[in-house]
C-alpha cells in the first residue's frame, strides 16, 4: 500500500488538564482510524501514516486544550461520508471533545463539488445585485395546498425574494408534497408576471431516503426555483448528492432540524462554524440556516459571525455561500444583523411577517423597504 | 382537513423549575409543529390538534421534569423523516430538552415495517439457538482486502458467528469495497465448510448516499449475509430503506458512529434506549451496537440495560432485536455482561481477540469457549 503522503487536518478542542488532552489527542488518533491499541499495530505503513498524527497541542483557557491532528487522505475513501467518520465518528461518543475546524488539501478537496450556485448564483437566480435576500415560510402546518399556494401569491406579490416551504411542511395528508408543488409555482409565477422580479418557490423535498432525489426532480420539472433539505434528517451526504446531481440543478438551502445536539454542549460536538458553515458548504449547501443571535434560540452573536465567515472564507475550489439567519426575527433586529452579517446573506423571516399585520403582501412590502432603507 | 384523531406521544425531560418546565413543554407543543405564535394561529383544528398537546407534567428529579406531548398522527406524515423532523427537529437546538421514549399508536406503528429479521432471525441465520452471538471486526484499516480476507477465515474457522467489516473500513484504495467483498464471502464461506458452522461476513455498506443501496445488493449478489450500517452517517431512513427493500433482504447491524452528541449531554439530546433502542428498531437494524459499560466508552450499566430493554420491549408490529454491545470488550467483561444483557445480544469483541494472542483462530474459539462455558 503506497500513500500519497497528503493529509487533512482536523482541530479538536478538548477539555482536560495537559495530561488529560494528550492523552484524549493520542486516542482520537487510534479511535477515528484504526480502533487498535497501538502497541498490537503492524509496524510499517499503518502504524507510521494510516492513524492520526498529533500536530500540534496548544493550551486556549483553562483546563482546555487545542490538538490539531492530521489523518491520511486516503482515510477518507474520497468521500464525505467517510470523512466525517475519520473527524468525528466514534469520538463523537467520548466526553470533551469538540471537532472546531476541518483543513483540507487540494488532493481531497477536489474530491467535492461543493455548492453549485453559492450565494452569488443565489443573487442572480433571483435578481438582486447588492441587498440581503428576503425569504420567508409558508405555515402553519395544517394549510391546505391552496391556502399554502395563496400565501406564496401574497408574499411573492410583496416583493419576498424567496418563499419557502416551512421545514415541517413535507407530505402530509393536509397539503400533499405533488399537489402543493405545482400550485405554490404558480402562485409565485403569476405574483412576478405583475411585479416583474424574480422571486422563487423553495420546495422542501426532506423526505424519506427513497423518495428525496423524485420529490427533487419533481421540483425541477414543476419549476421550483430551490430546494430546501434538512440534511441531518436526511443524511448530510443526500444533500451533497442532490447538489451534484445534474439531473437536479437547483439550488440548495439547509436547515438546521435534529442538528442541535452537535452544538448544544460547550465541550462536545462540534463547533458552529464547522457544522453550519463548513460541512453545509463542503455537502453543497448555497445557503445555510441557522437560528441567530436576538431570535427565540440561543446562539450568540459570535457564534454566528463564526458560522457566517466560514461561509464566506477561501476554500479552494468551493463557491462561497450564504448564511441564512433566521429563528424568530423581526424588523428591529435588522439593523444588528446586518453589523454581524453583511449584505451578502438571507435574511429568513417568518412569524415576525405575520406579526406586521393580517396583509402579508403590505407586511412583506414594508418589510424590504425597511431592509433597503439600512 | 379531517384529522383521525390518532395521536402519538412523546416524552420529554425538561430541566428548570415548574414554570420553566410548563414554558418549555408548551413552546415544544408550537415549534415541532407549526412554528407559529400561539395568538396568530387561526381558529379550528390547527390550534385544537395540529398544535402538539401537553398531557401530562410531572417533577422526576430536582429542577427536572417530565412532559409527555401528542402530536396528530397526521403531522408525521407516515415516514420516519418527519416523524423525527416532530419528535426532534428545532427542539434539538435548544437548551435543556432531552428526548426520552416515543410511544406510537396502531395507526401509525403500522407504516413501519422495522426489522426484518430481528434477533431471533439472526439467530437462525447463524444456526445458534440459545448462547449470545459473538461478532467481530476485521481490522485495522490500512491492511488489504486480502489481507482482511485471512482475517475473516481466521475468525471463522475459530467460531465467530458475524465477522464484519470494522465501520471505519469502507471504500479506501488499500482494500476497495468490490475487491473486498467477494475475498471475504469467499473466506468465511470456505471456513463454514471446514467446520461446517453458519458463520457470515457482514459487509460495510456505510458510503455516499448515492452508493449505498448499490453496495448492499452487490452485498446480496456476491453472498454477504449481513451488512453494516452507520445510520448517523447515512442518515437514519437511509437504513430504513435498506431495510424495507425486497432487492436487499439481508439482515442490518446499526453502528452508533457520529451518534454521540445526541448522548453525550444529560439535559439535552435523546435517551439511550430511545436512540439506540428504539429508533435503530424503528428504522430496520435488527442488531444495534453501542459501546458498553465496562469498555473504553462512558455509558454507565443503567444506560445500556435502557438501549437492551428498548431492544426486547413489545412494540406492535415490530420484532424485537439484539443489542450489540462493544467497545473495548474483553473476556474478563463476560460474566457481567450476561447479567445485564441475558443470552439474546451479539457481544462484539474487537481488539479484546487480538490481545488473547497472535492466533486468531485459537483466540476466538477460547472467547467461544469461555462463553458457551458461561
Amino acid at each position: 500500500m503506497i500513500l500519497s503522503g497528503a493529509r487533512f487536518s482536523v482541530d479538536y478542542i478538548l477539555a482536560g488538564d495537559a495530561a488529560e488532552a494528550r492523552r484524549k489527542a493520542d486516542d482520537i488518533c487510534l479511535e477515528q482510524t484504526v480502533e487498535f491499541p497501538a502497541d498490537l499495530l503492524p509496524a510499517g505503513v499503518i502504524r507510521d501514516s494510516i492513524i492520526g498524527r498529533r500536530e500540534s497541542l496548544e493550551e486556549v483557557g483553562a483546563d482546555l486544550y487545542r490538538a490539531r491532528i492530521s489523518f491520511a487522505v486516503e482515510t477518507s475513501a474520497f468521500d464525505l461520508v467517510q470523512l466525517l467518520n475519520v473527524v468525528f465518528g466514534n469520538i463523537s461518543i467520548k466526553q470533551g471533545i469538540k471537532a472546531e475546524s476541518l483543513i483540507l488539501p487540494e488532493e481531497l478537496a477536489r474530491s467535492f463539488r461543493g455548492p453549485r450556485f453559492g450565494g452569488a448564483g443565489l443573487r442572480s437566480l433571483v435578481n438582486v445585485p447588492r441587498r440581503p435576500l428576503t425569504c420567508t415560510a409558508l405555515k402553519p402546518m395544517g394549510l391546505s395546498a391552496a391556502e399554502l399556494a395563496d400565501q406564496a401569491y401574497a408574499f411573492a406579490l410583496g416583493g419576498i425574494d424567496i418563499v419557502k416551504d416551512d421545514h415541517g411542511i413535507s407530505n402530509q395528508p393536509f397539503s400533499p408534497f405533488s399537489e402543493r408543488l405545482p400550485r405554490c409555482v404558480e402562485a409565485v409565477d403569476r405574483a412576478n408576471r405583475e411585479t416583474g422580479a424574480r422571486s422563487i418557490y423553495m420546495a422542501n423535498v426532506t423526505g424519506p431516503a427513497d423518495s428525496v432525489r423524485a420529490r427533487a426532480i419533481e421540483a425541477k420539472a414543476a419549476g421550483a426555483g430551490a430546494l430546501l433539505v434538512c440534511p441531518l434528517l436526511v443524511g448530510i451526504d443526500a444533500m451533497r448528492a442532490l447538489a451534484d446531481d445534474d439531473g437536479v440543478g437547483l439550488p440548495i438551502m439547509a436547515h438546521p432540524s435534529f442538528a442541535g445536539s452537535f452544538v448544544t454542549s460547550t465541550e462536545n460536538g462540534m463547533d458552529h462554524g464547522l457544522l453550519f458553515g463548513d460541512l453545509m458548504r463542503l455537502a453543497g449547501a448555497d445557503a445555510t440556516v441557522f437560528p441567530s443571535f436576538g431570535g427565540r434560540f440561543s446562539f450568540s452573536r459570535e457564534e454566528c459571525a463564526r458560522i457566517a465567515r466560514a461561509c464566506a472564507a477561501k476554500r479552494p475550489g468551493l463557491k462561497p455561500i450564504f448564511p441564512a439567519p433566521g429563528g424568530g426575527m423581526t424588523a428591529d433586529l435588522v439593523k444588528d444583523m446586518r453589523e454581524v452579517y453583511g449584505r451578502d446573506f438571507v435574511l429568513l423571516i417568518g412569524a415576525g411577517l405575520h406579526r406586521l399585520g393580517p396583509d402579508l403582501t403590505e407586511s412583506s412590502a414594508r418589510f424590504r423597504e425597511m431592509l433597503e432603507a439600512l
